[in-house]
């Protein structure tokens, strides 16, 4: 039987502009008494790598638009944060204080994704740019500061249609196959399975925050013991292209209507 | 640091209606040497659940309704399994062969929950009847068995809108509150938190699932580590009620266009 752990690996500060995560992450690591092994996963919080990116917006320097400016009055929102918003995204609905967008990365997520807490005074952080080349950045990173090869997932906290609660999910990833892929397996009976494909990595992802936690600030996870397959695919394999996504194409019929 | 471990629990022998799930999974935990703890959180494939309590059917003996013979012709489906999905649950949308249901129970998933992989000849499991019920009964047919305190969740493995592959989320739970609430909560900084309500139960059901894996026929999990809090809601407090979900009223505002 193979077990696996999740380890929470709290970082020593704030993380700001231009640290290395991949060391701030060893460094915590060997304080800890732990070592790193080979196929040792590690799950990392959007926001320390948006800060580590420069991916953190002053909001008094923000102009917004009329259009944000309209959004923002509707919804009861600052205009600013709004004008944020459409920056990242494309609006897919509005509805009552609620603004979904789909982001330039293709996520569908509240608000792009934009996110003001655990950012200090008048300050919000956007997505990271390219998560999976981040991912990739500090994978390697790793490799070279302790010959290890492990596999890197960056994550964010999602809400979802149909189901309250949100859940962790893999926003970057390098070094892991992102999808198991059932489909032509059989069953114990010979039968075709009715699972297709699993998303490992946003089980990945949410596996990691039961220890990661909001309140308590631990915004790293280090996961062992799970077998995957190491591949060249990242996160954004897990985005599904429009129009094969039934519900954003019903959204799409009834905002033509409008 | 407190780690969290998961620990995947085989079962003996195949699941058949009327076994006992709990004795069942005691006695291999007890084969593997592993001693229950309070605290434990014991995770359930749907599928020997459905077994267990009898919700498999023997599609030869289920006469197809017309709306499930056309339904069944327009999607290339067998129209059996089309007049099971249509006793189970409520069409959202059908389209290139995906049938997405609301069921009785209020999960929004593909083809009611109905599941042909895993079970005999022309059978065919459908969900629990109540899956949060079933979680009680064995939550204290533990408790009766060991004296142990421990939660229970049951799974199963549903597809979402937007991302590509199917994650494990809890259909049934006990022992456990379904949801972290971090409504009201300050970051660091003094700040609300954009985080509002964590969906646990389902991070718990994604994580479990990595041990589990449908072709290894894993139908148990065992959680040790995390920190909970016990309550008397079941995961039927994760089913959003339909007025509050945008994407069910989008396709509801298709569907009268039709």
């Amino acid at each position: 039987m193979d077990k696996i752990e999740i380890i929470p690996i709290p970082l020593d500060s704030y993380v700001k502009q231009g640290d290395d995560i991949a060391l701030l992450i060893l460094e915590s690591i060997k304080r800890f008494g732990i070592e790193l092994l080979d196929n040792d996963i590690l799950v990392i919080a959007q926001k320390i790598v948006s800060k580590a990116e420069g991916r953190v917006i002053d909001l008094r320097y923000v102009l917004p638009s009329e259009e944000a400016e309209r959004l923002a009055y509707e919804h009861n929102k600052d205009a600013r944060i709004v004008e944020l918003i459409l920056r990242e995204g494309r609006v897919i609905v509005a509805y009552k204080g609620v603004i979904i967008t789909r982001t330039r990365h293709g996520f569908v997520c509240a608000n792009s994704g934009i996110d003001s807490s655990n950012v200090k005074g008048e300050h919000v952080t956007l997505l990271p740019v390219d998560a999976d080349a981040t991912a990739k950045i500090i994978r390697e990173r790793i490799y070279a500061l302790t010959g290890k090869i492990v596999a890197v997932i960056i994550t964010d906290t999602f809400g979802r249609p149909f189901r309250e609660g949100q859940v962790n999910i893999a926003i970057g990833s390098a070094g892991i196959e992102p999808l198991i892929d059932y489909r032509g397996s059989r069953d114990m009976y010979g039968k075709e399975l009715k699972v297709t494909q699993i998303a490992l990595i946003d089980e990945v992802a949410s596996a990691a925050e039961l220890v990661m936690g909001k309140s308590r600030g631990i915004p790293v996870a280090l996961m062992r013991g799970l077998s995957y397959s190491t591949g060249n695919d990242g996160a954004s394999t897990l985005i599904r292209d429009v129009e094969k996504d039934i519900f954003l194409n019903l959204a799409r019929q009834v905002l033509q209507h409008h």
